[in-house]
């Protein structure tokens, strides 16, 4: 897919590299030359490579397709404007099942606590976890603690996985892309990487900027209620737009022609940006996503996710177009068009 | 079930403290004071509190019960004689599954690395991993990675999480151990945590000791061809069998009479221990396992582990007895009795 040999970054050293965790494109070589190498691929899949299984009650009651994810969050701080280190760590993985057309359903915790962690912060956090996971309709039915010397974690890591189940009919995948389709956004871009920055800079403005953070399922549902065959469903975490459109771009071997002016974002999220000299396209969301739906799909979809609470602000962003495969370009506000990479190097660390 | 107040330990700081993580008394507390509180039971858990949703594939045949688990591992060093913390990931989370018995399908793979860890660590470590997986079995159906920055983790943490099905008819738990049931060991103890231990201190003895990390699914899937009805499964890890023991007797409200004599320890481990000033029945143990059978089956069940390469020297260890419920007495090489409790405090931080 994309050059494994490194671009001027630090592979040279053979070590980590913040870089390594940005979601860019050091991030996927990490995956692809390490991960990928051993494990197959590490992605998340279907629990099968046939991919067809269906599983069924015991009288037979057909359930679905069975796929599983996981995500680590070492988010800092641990408690921002909007969320917080436990309801990011439900959110996330809700929302990765969510994106492949899965209706979640039970998730598993597990905490790396560094020594000295005030226990009401962890109770809080834990306190978050449990409203989330009711919010979303998920259970939470394994956990794990472990504890590590100060100095040895930053407050506390979180781990979920999570189990959902794909109901029959629904095929949600990042290789469905196709020319004509259209690319349909939820809403804003850059609230959640922007409160955590503006947290973390001490930053404050006359109206503050929240984390997006929110679990997606019921959004996604109600899609699929209106639309079952939507194409692509992902959510533009790290990296952000701009990355998940050149990975999503990548996977279905399309271009994507993107107009700027429509994508949303908050006039309290572009003027931190600029001050910061961040590019909100790049910055991280949690509670988001794009979806990439037949021309003849778009206003149904459109409208239904206006009619959801998480999907007001929902927009018609971009086509998939048969033009520059594997590119993502934008028709700027100014009339020009530029190339939209994928992020290279570090953005935002611990973002999520 | 156990008394909540602290026991002398630092609650008192309502802050994390290194026993948190032992596996011992203070870690049931936070458990029981944190996560239950607010998740409900955080244990492994059957995917449904009815715990009587069996799966069947689309033409109907009966798959089982599934069941979900997760871990962390943090173990330091992360390489040590018998095995690395990736082996250590894919064991630990496949024998939680065998200790409900059932059958490790699939397992999730999350990784937080520190900035400036050597690549060729990490690849040792994931091709460790790829080489557990293999052997036990199971597939690695998705991953993350996060990269924190130096001084914020300690070189690399993973959680693995995992699903299995339950086979139909197989009902092990915990709460089976029933007065007359028999005690089987599948080896020698203290194995895991003396390795650590040696390592970290720079011991070196003339038999090295190494860890016993291995997953224990196979030898599980032998017992219980041999005896479906097998009432108790558990790994004797954080806490070692003696913190083990008393959390079965605590969950089946039975008393446990053990007998010193049968419990089998390595030479080099009971030396070591006695140079660390280690009590090997508290030590944690990564591949070895309890099980509590019915009196008419025990001959059957040992014999069929003492077929399995990972069970030669099981023994008889002990049984299940109606006096001094809810607690586990140890009948002593010196002929007394002793009253075997669960760990206090810590003991051995970062084992696992």
């Amino acid at each position: 897919m994309r050059p494994t040999i490194a671009m001027g970054v630090p592979w040279m050293d053979n070590k980590i590299t913040m870089a390594h965790g940005s979601g860019g494109l050091l991030a996927h070589e990490l995956v692809e030359q390490v991960f990928i190498k051993h494990l197959g691929n590490p992605t998340l899949s279907a629990l099968e490579d046939a991919s067809n299984i269906e599983l069924a009650d015991a009288r037979g009651q057909l359930l679905g397709q069975p796929v599983m994810t996981t995500d680590s969050y070492v988010v800092s701080p641990i408690f921002f404007p909007g969320g917080d280190i436990g309801r990011l760590s439900i959110c996330g993985t809700v929302n990765d099942l969510s994106m492949r057309g899965a209706r979640p359903l039970y998730l598993t915790a597990g905490f790396v606590l560094q020594e000295g962690l005030p226990l009401e912060e962890l109770e809080r956090v834990v306190a978050s976890m449990a409203a989330t996971a009711q919010e979303a309709g998920v259970r939470i039915v394994a956990g794990d603690t472990k504890v590590v010397e100060r100095g040895s974690a930053d407050k506390l890591f979180i781990n979920t996985a999570g189990i959902g189940l794909v109901p029959p009919g629904v095929q949600v995948s990042a290789s469905r892309a196709r020319p004509g389709d259209v690319v349909l956004l939820s809403g804003t871009v850059g609230d959640h990487g922007l409160a955590i920055m503006t947290q973390r800079e001490g930053l404050r403005f006359t109206s503050p900027i929240r984390s997006d953070c929110a679990p997606l399922n019921g959004l996604v549902a109600d899609m699929l209620a209106t639309c079952p065959d939507i194409h692509v469903l992902r959510d533009p975490t790290r990296g952000g737009l701009a990355t998940t459109l050149n990975e999503l771009a990548d996977q279905s071997a399309v271009g994507i022609a993107v107009d700027e002016r429509s994508v949303p974002i908050h006039e309290s999220v572009r003027a931190a940006s600029e001050l910061l000299g961040l590019d909100p396209l790049y910055v991280a969301n949690e509670g988001k996503l794009i979806a990439i739906v037949a021309t003849d799909d778009a206003e149904r979809v459109l409208a239904a996710m206006r009619q959801h609470p998480l999907g007001r602000e929902a927009a018609r962003i971009g086509r998939i177009v048969e033009e520059h495969p594997r590119r993502v370009v934008l028709n700027t506000i100014l009339g020009t068009h530029r190339l939209l990479d994928m992020l290279t190097g570090e953005q935002l660390p611990r973002i999520c």
